[in-house]
């Protein structure tokens, strides 16, 4: 095991009625909120009314930051900070999944400096304050609500960016499954193959010879994802699957599982970033396409990861290491067709002839990762992987 | 799942050659520190220099409070409050297990109230701040290292009564495996079964319906216990397996784990405290036995959470639900006897005869616990599965 440092101060309120706790977690920090969120669901499910409500009666003043989209652009993020600065707002409180949380935290750490909130994005700055944040969390997928990670857009230079800072997790978050009741099938999907990915990541990066008892937590958590996945997909009401789904999203990505696993590597993400920034595919289904192809790279590779997971989350054991590797992929692969991500490039349109466009996309962001040992050719390399 | 609140403060430097880390550390927090610490072994061991010398060129006074032992006793916290009074420590640094962490924790507490801190422990007052507390860890078991709570032993009542408040959550804690390396065997297994136990009462006495998250875990843990323990008999020194061990022993305890289960209940804790204070055994080795009573009685009562945990934690699949409940609970009995802990009360000098005495001590615990369901009969019952 690697040495490590694990300090996440979000405090998690978790279950049923738990959003009219979100006004006393929020002006516990401030009274003037800048509240972001989405599109019309939270108004159609009646989240935003009672988020609202709760602050109101908090005694929170209320200034709005609506239309974030998935893969949150920086123009909009601009757009916030403005706001945060005109109304002098001490606190903000996000609504919504990872994206909305994602800009919320751009917001939270613009607004104090001077500089372009690009600058933190693109490892040119570093954050050293940011105003507090508070979520209510309306999908699981991301993690954000947990972690100190954001993910921004750059509108016009086409650049999806991650970045994180210990000074971006958010003091309070409220996850309650039943918010995810409404979120359609495809979006339940597309949030558990991105907390898939997530441990996949890490499972399957890591250099570290002994992570026992990370890869038991990983190992119990993939088995988690895909079970009550299918489960929520058959009832999207079933409060257990929704929680356990939830649950799983934020400890794959709050620092938990990924601790002492020494240098990990987020190809993965690397790829799909390029993916839903030039054909704007969803996070999620972009990832199913990624995974895909990273495991088969791997499975080729560095098999016995891959192995070891398929037996220990699933079960599998289908001779050699590298059999096993392969039919661990291929259920994988079977999984993803069955909740209906796509699979393959040509699921989004593109093709062998794009894939040089879609790594020079990718290669700057490798860079800013300091991911060395991904250049270019293996990025190619794994985007031909990525075929049908 | 059932709601919960999961908000872990702690900072964890985990690895090797972090003490030289506490200095700063603890600077960061008051330059008066109370230097909390048991008997010789860290002098012998190098690590009490290597502390001081870190907290030294930090800028840090120190005032030193040495002598505690295992089930740390009241009358030794009075004499740490007194001492902290008379230098007016600002801040408490702890370097030992579970029991020194536990006696600087109501040192912390004590400190900055009139009233005798056993108010705390019978629960007739209740924590509203504390002195700031950094910790080394030099044995895995309590997890008193990332947790809210404490035990203490109250000299002349033989009452052993634990409490915990989030006060109590130290600030920082270094884990740095390598510190273990000394610890005998005797106390590596003793340690082992604690964090073992720790687990069991979350997994084996939860009402939740579906707690699948949470199980995948806990299974993880068990097994990740069990394997580096046996490691670690084997060569002191191996490093990743004493590492998996701390890691597992916080993980235990820390919240994460029992997150979401809702009311759990511990009644192995229950009459091992009664134990460890009539007998004075150690902590762990009382628990081998009360684990083993607990585990007998429920293999007969509610067996498939006992054959769930033996079939994902160690593979053991024997016919029926209780036939291979029982077969878990002689897998761990086996195991007990394998490192050399005591397994019935023979083993510790007590006997049949003694069962109403040790039922009449625990019973005030159950009751500061507000453990209805164990009410003196079934601790008598609890005790008699104790039995050879």
């Amino acid at each position: 095991m690697d040495n490590f440092v694990l300090h996440n101060p979000t405090k998690i309120l978790f279950g049923k009625n738990t959003i009219p706790l979100i006004g006393k977690e929020t002006v516990a920090f401030g009274n003037n909120a800048l509240l972001v969120y989405g599109k019309n669901s939270i108004k159609d499910n009646g989240i935003y009314q009672r988020v609202v409500s709760s602050l109101t009666a908090a005694g929170a003043q209320i200034h709005e930051h609506p239309g974030v989209q998935s893969n949150p652009l920086l123009d909009h993020v601009h757009d916030g900070i403005a706001k945060c600065r005109k109304h002098n707002c001490d606190v903000i409180c996000a609504v919504g999944g990872g994206s909305v949380i994602d800009e919320a935290k751009a917001i939270s750490a613009g607004v104090l400096v001077d500089h372009d909130v690009w600058k933190f994005l693109t490892g040119k700055k570093s954050i050293k304050q940011t105003l507090p944040l508070t979520t209510v969390l309306t999908i699981a997928a991301s993690g954000s609500e947990s972690n100190s990670g954001m993910v921004i857009t750059h509108d016009f230079k086409k650049q999806k960016f991650g970045f994180a800072n210990r000074h971006l997790f958010p003091k309070t978050s409220i996850l309650d499954p039943e918010t995810t009741f409404s979120v359609p099938s495809d979006y339940t999907a597309f949030g558990a193959i991105d907390t898939l990915s997530h441990i996949l990541e890490f499972y399957l990066t890591t250099q570290v010879v002994d992570s026992s008892v990370q890869d038991s937590l990983m190992e119990g958590l993939v088995k988690n994802v895909v079970m009550n996945t299918d489960r929520c997909l058959v009832d999207p009401t079933d409060y257990d699957a929704r929680a356990n789904l939830m649950w799983s999203a934020s400890l794959a990505l709050n620092g938990l599982v990924s601790a002492g696993l020494g240098k990990v590597m987020f190809p993965m993400h690397l790829v799909e970033h390029s993916l839903s920034a030039l054909y704007d595919v969803p996070h999620g289904a972009g990832l199913a396409i990624t995974i895909t192809g990273w495991m088969r790279y791997c499975a080729r590779t560095a098999p016995f990861r891959i192995s070891k997971l398929g037996k220990n989350a699933f079960g599998i054991e289908a001779g050699s290491v590298t059999e096993s590797a392969h039919a661990t992929t291929d259920y994988l692969l079977e999984w993803f067709r069955r909740i209906a991500a796509p699979t393959c490039l040509e699921d989004i349109g593109a093709g062998k002839e794009s894939i040089p466009y879609i790594a020079a996309n990718a290669l700057p962001q490798a860079k800013v990762w300091r991911m060395r040992e991904i250049s270019e050719k293996v990025i190619e390399e794994i985007l031909h992987c990525c075929l049908k």
